[in-house]
């Protein structure tokens, strides 16, 4: 492995996993509140995208690292769109 | 430009741009409490690394992609780090 493929894989997989950390804080403090809906709605979309990209080219890293991403960013942006519906629902009923 | 070539770019454009609504919520509001130090810590580098890589493979786009990645995700790290610290201060002079 070259050094420019050993940057690679370190570039992929700290982006990748970077979203992990992220994502058990979530889910243990269930705290949503300075998470951004856009950006999760976007991203989610995208990294969806680009394991299509990669399934298309059989780009197996690509498509393992993509994969992972995904399940993560999809965790966040289930927990953060059920808060954002209860506090809705919560000032619904409040009036 | 090929179909893959589309969605190649469609995914990097919806990556990229999915941290300006998270940087743009966290300047307005100066809220950082939900967001995950270590994945804004981690994800910082990587995308810092991904960089790089892209300036030795002469990859403009992904240069472009991840420059303006690098800074938005720069941006809400550091305002993260400012919050963390001033909490830290405080707390320690409420004792």
């Amino acid at each position: 492995m070259t050094n420019i493929e050993i940057l690679g894989f370190t570039s992929a997989f700290l982006t990748t996993f970077s979203f992990l950390p992220q994502a058990i804080q979530v889910i243990k403090t269930r705290d949503t509140a300075s998470l951004s809906l856009a950006m999760y709605s976007i991203f989610t979309v995208g990294v969806g995208f680009w394991l299509v990209y990669g399934i298309i080219k059989e780009d197996s890293a690509m498509i393992v690292a993509n994969m992972i991403t995904f399940i993560l960013s999809s965790i966040i942006l289930s927990i953060k769109v059920y808060n954002d519906l209860l506090v809705k629902r919560h000032t619904a009923h409040a009036r």
